[in-house]
């Protein structure tokens, strides 16, 4: 069984490390080795890249510098560290990917999305998540849970529209990709869990369809 | 007179420095207002990011990384330092700009032409450079020079061949731009000193043909 790169994704308080910590159990009672990422991230440059990208400065953030720090940060990301653990045989669980950028850069600031899709193809090439679970919460119940468990850093603290442009746009590409999942996180979080749990026996009962085709370097070889 | 977006272009070690000293004391003795930038930099978060591209990491860097760094200090630096210097009918030189990452990024390492034209077209529209000097110089007399004045960073590290492949696209860009100027920087400093003067005399009298179109606020309005 090829390893697969799992990817949660949602707005701001969806209750995504509970549920990557979930996953990541899951995984492990099936025997597999797991490797956590998050983005922007993951990596020393990474993560550079992510206190650059977050934090407030006094000077305009300009929206095409914001989506070029994501991408800076993903390349270093699925370069590194993503596909080094996979060709290891681990399984890899990432806090946000790609679509991140396309909900929150496309539909949340409206940058193009020939735009985006040329970002994708020169950093991504065809790598991308074997599976997606968007954890789909209203911005303003998202945004109390994460006002609640601290400050609010640059990007957080845009306004309401942007997360509802972005919400917008996550759960088209829900609705369009064949690999994502939705899964409702306005729910008690038992039951938001117990989804969770679901559709992942679901997929893991049909194999997975690990795509990556990444050239796993066994310790034997 | 509109202000104009003067750039001064090259290798390492071709001179740049005194030459945009030159520039300067050129504009100022014509009576205008100068600023001078620098590349990738000159705002308080592109220097951060100008940081991060140029230090030396414990993991690869990649390419892509490397690109969509420098058009994120890019976009920061049209957007807060040269738009808003030249809308107060400041003139403005840059120590490198576009043509680097075409050069460097494009022709060094080999990213495709029509990347980088999809990244200079989202980040900087039709604005452009009104004068591009080129300070032509060999790589391994450049890099002797570099090396004269200390440590060379994570770039100026890349091999020979590397900046053979940029001072080849610099040369090709010059000849196909009409508002770019190769200078010889093998020269005695003062025999380049006295091509760029002619150059920008030349440039001068013709009357600069400043095409950004900045709307100057003066101040009487």
């Amino acid at each position: 069984m090829n390893p697969s790169f799992i990817v949660v994704e949602g707005l701001e308080g969806a209750g995504k490390s509970s549920v990557i910590e979930l996953i990541r159990a899951f995984l492990v009672a099936k025997g597999h080795d797991v490797e956590c990422t998050r983005e922007p991230g993951g990596t020393p440059m990474a993560e550079a890249i992510r206190e650059c990208v977050k934090q407030t400065w006094d000077e305009v953030v300009t929206q095409e510098t914001e989506l070029l720090l994501m991408y800076a940060a993903r390349s270093q990301l699925v370069e590194n560290k993503i596909k080094p653990a996979m060709a290891k045989n681990k399984w890899v669980i990432g806090d946000r990917h790609d679509m991140s950028s396309v909900a929150y850069q496309g539909g949340g600031r409206g940058i193009d999305i020939s735009v985006l899709n040329t970002l994708r193809k020169m950093t991504l090439g065809s790598f991308e998540p074997d599976l997606v679970l968007y954890l789909d919460v209203e911005p303003s119940v998202g945004l109390a849970r994460a006002r609640g468990r601290g400050e609010l850093d640059r990007i957080e603290l845009s306004g309401l529209s942007f997360f509802e442009n972005a919400r917008r746009t996550y759960k088209k590409l829900v609705q369009d990709s064949s690999k994502a999942v939705e899964i409702d996180a306005m729910q008690e979080m038992n039951v938001v869990h117990s989804d969770v749990r679901a559709a992942l026996e679901n997929w893991y009962a049909k194999g997975c369809l690990a795509t990556n085709n990444v050239e796993i370097k066994r310790v034997d070889q």
